[in-house]
């Protein structure tokens, strides 16, 4: 039997579990005999033009592939690259021989709807010239914004990173007995998912965070701020989560409305987040103390409160695309059904779904999960809940800190 | 045997382990005969002022108290309160009555230098009347600014809490090719221990943070630029660590210059920090991607990555104050002492130090361990690194998340 090669690469913003699904991709493709040498594409299909590969053999031998799930970010390095619409374009002939140079029989690519993308163009290009190269795509995303997916891996984690957060927030805020607000600005410019799993912050009915907005409905200034007034009636210090991407109902998002604010030093538009922005607005109509907190990157790429559910979910996945593309299934997406246990526990399988139906689309908040504009529902605990359960133990180094991994050559 | 009653209380800023210290001085109150009720002060002595205390027995007995040891920010709130200078002041007399009306025959206040004040002037204030209240300081506080001691409960953990995530931001920012500057604003007006801590994000040397700035210094803008250039050398994604405290030659604090950025929709001046007012100086000088990240509450709050070398740390110092005082031991804080085991490991034992050589000072960072204003020494590193040490297990809940302990009623 003649053996071939399989290549994966990464794509778009890290995760905490992205390298997760790479170790089962690379640990699946290790133990199948019919899989030669297990190549990653390093910086995503832009850096696999300039021939930028490395072997899984070298690079991360035996035992070592360990360490990619504990390991943050996305190890083989990523991009923003987007295939031509037009399946004519050059690159797509350049890309295939450089497929047939390295023997390649499958090709994988972690990555959210952007990168489905480019798994839609691969395979159909494929299928248009013949070639029997696999390509499958393995679902990333802390927006969890993926169509036909019961929801992405990535997402479990960071949704644990802000609930715990958020709830360390509300505790840090409780301190003093002096009317006090709070803004927590969250990621998600159009999908309010990991927003909304700050709820699960509370500990009791009633406890902080008071207001939740998503941007999937429009965002009120006035009723906002009446709704702070009426929140002092249930806790001095109210802490209020925001999405980056609330807007009104004109369209604008608030985040804009700090264009106003003037120049820089330099000459340059200063600009803030919505966050920032309510802060201000707190301060100067209810003259109340305020200050706000931009989650920022480490929602996306801190391993320190990783869900268990979500790092075995993403290996999971990786093995199955693995195990798909072996059966000869290509232009598909892993997703994840849930399934309900007898004891009416959480379970998850996978499954296949056709990437043409997946890439450029985006899954929001369904409106009846969300409760009077700013809030959400039991439904959406319900079913965020089983995502974030679990701890999975990060090694810690001689240094005190977690065991990462990382490429020492670029 | 009289017995007389225990009360402790705590003020200032939330660390990950003041809770840890209220537990050493609880847990160790309930062992000894001599000791009747242990009782809180809520928010402080301005609090205790409102006859706002709690009795331990009720409010965590037994095992319950265990959850202090994994509970982040205070527990039993905390105020900004000074106490008058004049021991002549009406609210000496009326906080004396009210500890004797509670039978109080041991105080303990855990908090940092300001707090450090209130021990001092209730301890002569006591000598003055001839009470025999033992009153004692139990040291707390990330910004290790404490004299006559080797550090301060707290710093360790928030000490890790910036390593580990300024290596994920590190980790982040390096997925792209392309040249970027990442600013990290980290807590620390005055000294920059806590922003020092950054260096132990390095993996390797030359790593990043490849620059480090304290506010032992002054902060030269011309040079700062000219040293992120040379840092594209190494790497092509920069991350700087600077302190929120960093300033000119002429004392002018950098966030200071952005004063000038502008007013918001409603007349108020718009304050960023200097993080942000240097990405925009990088954005603009240097014409390449930057972007900057504030740690903001979450290096004091965060128990995710509590260091348990800090934590048993805590625990001891509340314990030993209890010990001191029961032998007599008043107006004294608790101390650390750092000692070498012969095998050259770290060992750190108790100590107590006059608290009037200690209140209203501010131990800065020395300045030989700061090397060319932009980076730390081994020095600092081999003083850092054992605090960082060990993983404090945070027991979950069914909810998915850390457990916490918090007062049900108000």
């Amino acid at each position: 039997m003649e053996k071939k090669n399989l290549l994966v690469g990464q794509s778009g913003g890290p995760t905490a579990v992205i390298n997760s699904s790479l170790y089962g991709v690379v640990s699946e493709g290790r133990i199948h005999e019919e899989i030669g040498h297990v190549y990653g594409m390093v910086n995503g299909i832009e850096g696999f033009l300039n021939d930028t590969i490395l072997d899984f053999d070298e690079a991360l031998p035996g035992e070592e592939l360990e360490g990619l799930k504990y390991t943050p970010g996305a190890y083989l390095g990523s991009c923003r690259y987007k295939l031509p619409e037009s399946l004519e374009d050059p690159v797509y002939p350049q890309l295939f021989r450089k497929f047939q140079e390295l023997n390649i029989g499958w090709f994988f690519y972690i990555g959210g709807n952007d990168s489905m993308d480019t798994v839609s163009k691969l395979s159909r290009y494929a299928a248009s010239v013949g070639s029997d190269i696999r390509v499958i795509g393995e679902p990333k995303t802390i927006d969890n914004d993926l169509v036909h997916t019961d929801h992405t891996p990535g997402f479990g984690s960071a949704a644990k990173y802000v609930a715990a957060t958020v709830r360390e927030i509300a505790i840090d805020a409780s301190v003093y007995e002096k009317k006090s607000v709070t803004i927590v600005e969250i990621m998600g410019r159009h999908a309010g998912w990991l927003t909304a799993a700050s709820v699960l912050a509370r500990k009791y009915t009633g406890d902080n965070p008071l207001l939740i907005y998503l941007p999937e409905t429009a965002f009120d200034t006035e009723a906002f701020l009446q709704k702070v007034e009426a929140a002092f009636e249930k806790n001095c210090n109210v802490v209020v989560c925001v999405s980056e991407g609330i807007h009104d109902a004109k369209g604008t998002f608030i985040c804009e409305y700090d264009n106003s604010v003037g120049t820089d030093t330099f000459g340059h538009k200063m600009l803030a987040g919505c966050g920032k922005y309510l802060e201000n607005l707190v301060r100067s109509r209810l003259g109340v103390k305020a200050r706000s907190v931009e989650l920022n990157v480490s929602q996306r790429c801190s391993a320190s409160l990783l869900s268990a559910t979500d790092q075995q979910e993403a290996v999971q996945a990786g093995r199955y695309g693995v195990q798909a593309a072996l059966k000869g299934e290509t232009g598909k997406m892993v997703s994840f059904v849930r399934c309900e246990d007898p004891d009416g526990g959480y379970r998850m399988e996978c499954g296949l779904e056709d990437v043409n139906a997946i890439c450029n689309m985006e899954k929001t908040v369904p409106l009846d999960w969300i409760r009077d504009d700013s809030d959400v529902t039991e439904e959406f605990i319900k079913y965020a809940r089983p995502l974030i359960q679990g701890r999975a133990e990060l090694p810690l180094g001689e240094d005190g800190l977690p065991v990462v991994v990382y490429r020492k050559f670029k």
